[in-house]
This record gives C-alpha cells, sequence and structure tokens, in this order.
C-alpha cells in the first residue's frame, strides 16, 4: 500500500472512527484501525463486535493495500501534523508515514487478522432519511430514559417503531420514559438500537451534515452521516407494551415557565441528596404556584417555589434528578406538567405539544 | 445573628474560601464555612489548619453574631439563587436563608466549635505588592517543577528567597529546577511556600485583582487579593544551594521558534510512552535544525525535526514530558535551549533574556 492524503481528512476520519477501537475488548486486534484502499479512497474502520465504524476519505492511490495499526497512536500522531500532505507506505507489516519534517514508523498487523466489517444488503432493508436537527434532538431526547441494566435486555436501548402512519423513538427504565415522533413512515418497522450506538452516532455528527441515514435489516442497523457509516447489531426481543402507562388525562393541569421549574427543582435537589433525590411538588391552585419541599435530615431542609397556572390543587412526589433531567430535555419556554394524585403517572410535554415528546416520571412513595 | 448580603458577594465569597474546606481532613467541622459579622461586613471564612481562606463582604447588618455551615451545600445553594438580596438569620444554630421565594433551614454548628483564624503581625512583617500578571506568571513558572514527594518537605514548596537586590522564586524536584525574577527587594527573605498554597491563590484571583500583597512573618505567609485573604504556615527547613546547579554556558546553543519545538516534543513524546518518556535530541549545525527521535519498541519509532540556528554539534536525552511542560512555561516566540554533552543540565530561557526565567533539566542515561 501507498498512497497521500490530506492532514485534515485523515485527522477527522480517524477522530470519528478512533473511538469506537477499545483495548478494553478481550482481542487485542480490536485496539486497531484498519486502512485499506478502496477505488480511489482509503478506508478507515474499527470494529468492537457490536459496533463498527468506518469513514472513506479521497486519496492519491500509487499502490492499493491494507493494514492495521495502533488506533491511539496513529490518531494521536496524525492530528499533531501540521495540516498539509501525509504519505503512507507500507513495508513488512510497519505503516511509514511521513509528512514534511515528520517521519514515522508504526508497526501494524496484517489485516487478515482483523474482523469481518458488517454488511447490509441495501436493496432489501427500510431506509429513513432524517434531517439533523431532529435527528439529534429525538436520540438525546430519548437516549436518557433507557436503561443499563443489563439483567433486561431490551430496556438498555431505544425503540424505533412504527405507530398509526408514523414512526417513534421510546425508552424506559421502569422509572420514567420517554417518547418521541421523528418522521412518517408507510413501512412497519420495529427495532430496538442499542444505547451505545446512539451515542456513538451524536458524537459523530458534525456541523456540516445536514441528514442521517437510517437503514434498517432484520438484525442490523446502519446509520449513514456524510462519509461515515455506523453499522450496529440490534437488540433482540419485544418491546413493553409501553403506551398504556400514558395517562391520557390528569387531575392538576399546571402550565409554568421551563426557567423557574428548572430553578426550583436545582434548589430542591441540593437538599435531597441524603434522601436519595425525593422531594415533594405542591401546587396550589388559589395562590398560582408550584412549590417544592425537601428535606435532608442532617443538614437541614428548603422550600423553594415560582409563579404557575394550576387547575386543580395537588401533591406528588417524585426524584429531583429524574425532573431535572426531564426538563433539560423539554424544548421551548413554557412547560406543561400534569398529574393526578401521589400514584399516577407525571406527564411533562412542552406546553400545548403532547404530540411529538411526552416525559413521564413515576412518582415515588411518599 | 441577623443580616443581608448580595447574593453575587456572597456566591463569589462562597466560591473563594470554599474551595479550603474539606471534608476529607480528620475534623469534621473543617468542612463547615465560618461566618461572623465583622463591623458592617461579613467574614466567610473556612481553613484545613495549614491553609485559612477568609472573605469580607459588604452586609446590613441587623443583629451581629456568628454561626459555621457545611461549606459545600451553602455554596450550591447561595449560587442557585437569583440576583439580589439574601436574608440570613440565626435561630439556635439554624441557618435561616431566604431569597424572594426560596427559604431554606441549614443545620449548623456553633461558632466556637470551629478552630481559631491564623493571625499575623502585621507591623512587623516583611511585604511586598505584586502586580498580578507577574505574579500569575512567575508563581505558575515554577510550581510546576516543585516535587510531591513528602520524604523531602523542603522540595514540596517554591523557596521564596532575596539575592544581590532581587526576589526570586526558584523550585526543583531534583530532575529540573525553574527560577523566577520577581521584584527588587531590600529585605532579607528566605521562606519555603507550600506549592497547594500558591494554587490556591491562583484560583482566588479574578480578572479585577490588579495587585497581589504578599506579607511573610517568621512562620508564616498571608496573601491579600481583594477582599480575600489566605494565610499558609511556610514550610520549615534549609532549601539547598540550587544556583550551582546552573551552568553560566554550554557547548552547543540552540535558537528556534517556540511553536516548531513544542510541536515536534509533543509528536516525539506519543512515541516515547513506552520508554518512560525518553526521546533524544540531536542539534546539527551544518544542517541547521534541532531534531528529536524516539522509539516505542512494541509500536514504532519517530524523527521529527525542525529549523534552528545551532552553535556546534550536539546530542542529548531528556523526558519529553519535562521538555514540554518547560516549553509551555517559556514566553515569547523564539527560545533559547543550550546543553553541553549528555551529561550536563539544559538551560531553556526566552531568547536573549535569560534574567527573568531560567527552566533547567537533568539529562537522562541513554
Amino acid at each position: 500500500m501507498e498512497l497521500s492524503v490530506t492532514q485534515e481528512n485523515f485527522t477527522r476520519a480517524l477522530g470519528n472512527v478512533g473511538r469506537v477501537a477499545s483495548s478494553k475488548a478481550g482481542l487485542p486486534i480490536l485496539s486497531n484501525i484498519l486502512l485499506r484502499t478502496d477505488g480511489n479512497r482509503l478506508l478507515i474502520a474499527a470494529t468492537n463486535l457490536e459496533i463498527a465504524s468506518t469513514h472513506l476519505i479521497g486519496a492519491k492511490i500509487v499502490t492499493p493495500g491494507s493494514i492495521t495499526v495502533p488506533a491511539r497512536l496513529i490518531s494521536d500522531f496524525v492530528s499533531s501534523l501540521p495540516k498539509g500532505q501525509v504519505d503512507l507506505k507500507v513495508k513488512d507489516n510497519h505503516l511509514h508515514i511521513t509528512s514534511s519534517s515528520y517521519s514515522s514508523i508504526i508497526n501494524g498487523v496484517a489485516s487478515d487478522e482483523f474482523p469481518e466489517l458488517p454488511t447490509i444488503d441495501e436493496s432489501s432493508t427500510i431506509q429513513y432519511s432524517v434531517n439533523t436537527a431532529d435527528f439529534k434532538q429525538a436520540v438525546s431526547q430519548t437516549i436518557i430514559t433507557s436503561s443499563n441494566d443489563s439483567t433486561r435486555p431490551v430496556l438498555t436501548g431505544v425503540y424505533w417503531h412504527s405507530f398509526e402512519g408514523n414512526l417513534y423513538l421510546a425508552a424506559t427504565d421502569g422509572y420514567r420514559l420517554s417518547e418521541r415522533r421523528l418522521v412518517e413512515t408507510k413501512s412497519d418497522v420495529a427495532a430496538i438500537i442499542p444505547t451505545p450506538t446512539l451515542q456513538e452516532v451524536l458524537r459523530t455528527l458534525s456541523d456540516d451534515t445536514t441528514e442521517v441515514d437510517v437503514l434498517f435489516d432484520e438484525t442490523q442497523v446502519r446509520f449513514r452521516v456524510g462519509d461515515s457509516e455506523i453499522t450496529s447489531r440490534l437488540i433482540d426481543g419485544n418491546y413493553p407494551d409501553y403506551r398504556q402507562l400514558i395517562p391520557d388525562t390528569s387531575e392538576t393541569n399546571i402550565t409554568m415557565a421551563t426557567s423557574d421549574f428548572v430553578r426550583i427543582t436545582k434548589i430542591a435537589g441540593l437538599f435531597a441528596r441524603d434522601s436519595g433525590g425525593s422531594v415533594t411538588l405542591t401546587a396550589d391552585q388559589e395562590k398560582k404556584t408550584l412549590s417544592i419541599h425537601s428535606i435532608a435530615s442532617e443538614l437541614g431542609e428548603n422550600t423553594s417555589s415560582a409563579d404557575a397556572e394550576v387547575s386543580h390543587d395537588g401533591q406528588v412526589t417524585l426524584n429531583s434528578r429524574y425532573l431535572s433531567e426531564a426538563l433539560a430535555a423539554i424544548e421551548g419556554d413554557m412547560v406543561s406538567f400534569r398529574f393526578s394524585g401521589k400514584l399516577s403517572p407525571c406527564v411533562l410535554t412542552t406546553k400545548s405539544d403532547d404530540v411529538n415528546y411526552k416525559h413521564i416520571i413515576m412518582p415515588l412513595k411518599s
């Protein structure tokens, strides 16, 4: 293999792909990055056997070929080089890299020891093109409520599924739940995408990508972002029927400024550290306030309140961290918050928009 | 105690002082902050018995008094409040804090259980007023070469001392050494200030402070920064006679762009991770280059070079991390680097300024 690339393109590709290479996995070769000529381009690839990440960049190819080299060393080295041309040449499993007055030899491993990259038959897949901003928001709003409890694998991902003509994303860890409508669809989809895969896709999005392509086959999903592709296995199993958990209406309906709700939740949470985050919310229709009370038996106690439109008096006890994370996921200056006494699920949405995004929190026993 | 302060002043004071309060120390009271009225001001103070930090802010005092409260809780709480007036009131060792629609009770401990704050007889001290920018630079340039080996306590601080009419700061960990001239002086000073104290003073400097006052008595030093004071014990013992280690002249004298030296050192260091950071520098008078070679037996090897003015050919082996840190401490676009073969100390200075700052690195055996 002998070729030239630009430092800028090579650095970006190594940065994207390198995150997936891991020295933690049992196989040492998985901490390497695969470099392989592909027509008049250079393929840069890494895999941890769950997620494969690839990136193609333009190259001036003299001799085709391939090699694998330690991900961290080559990424750190190339990113430290000055901008401009970088020459790569393989001799006896050594990768010679030169750029102006910098020359290195990196000891590699033959590419036939590298795991095969996953393939998808693109003709038989279901495919979506999603606006990057929508994709980013929808994924960010849902991964936060996915579980990291490996004893219930289906809950460790986000459930992408079609329902009444729309594609929805949903995730729940048993204590809270989020659902987001993404695009219209005519296909039947029901796929659970591992949360780490979605986090990796979010990290790969750059400011200049306008669309993300999402391709499903029976067992895999592929995300295409510009010249990058991330391919992942899906989680096997049936997702619970979460829709029955979302109440259609509630007794106490509250509308208030999102920033006020964020602040009183944060302050109340400071006093709830020793009590597992438990805070009690009281809606007062006459005073037109929502107040939050928390007690730290050792440290003290706090009451914070803010102006709110309140339909009926009510009280409910929640985990303040869950409430903070829910509020951070809500778009818009005004938030709608509704609940029915101390036992029913609470629903948070952007005011007058409970179609696109719903965030549900189960109350704590108080 | 009953008084009012502004959220802005109180937050800044708690932020400065709170860093010194520590729950790690054996005494639980040391994780508290002392609040005490002082004339028409409020004193906020914390100590870890080595360093005491105090801050005075304006207050509307209704009833004088004092209390101590958990540092982290009160800092987090006050910094989360909206700007404006904050009312404090002590009842039975409980601190009631209210601000608009936020009210808290923090359980405190009586102030007579708090350690006495250190005093300095200011009439018998040696005192300097130093421009903040100079202070910041001088301290930053020297603390990096102080030791953290507690078996030689004198090396864990920075040696502030008078020499030929100037006040110098010096620090060495046995492998490298830095010396910086700070101001002229007529007094005799010889004081070893613990590095953590100086780090704390650096963190206390804000953009609007123009001067730092430094006061020495026999066993203590006090730094006054605006309304903040940091008082610390000095390290007991005699500082080694480090001046004899600095060579007056060297065989090989090199001048080059600081940014080039930084880059080739960084790149060489990537390949030196497995060899304890060892890199070999070669100065070539005829080629007018300085090149750095490093070998990672497992991973590969690297040679990086840059243009340089070179007085004589020469070679020396150094720790790349020490070299990087030295270069980061050098001011100016051009750096002067000199050494005499493989055994003598290397000297780095800003080009044509070896008066204010010198950074010395001992070579590695190669």
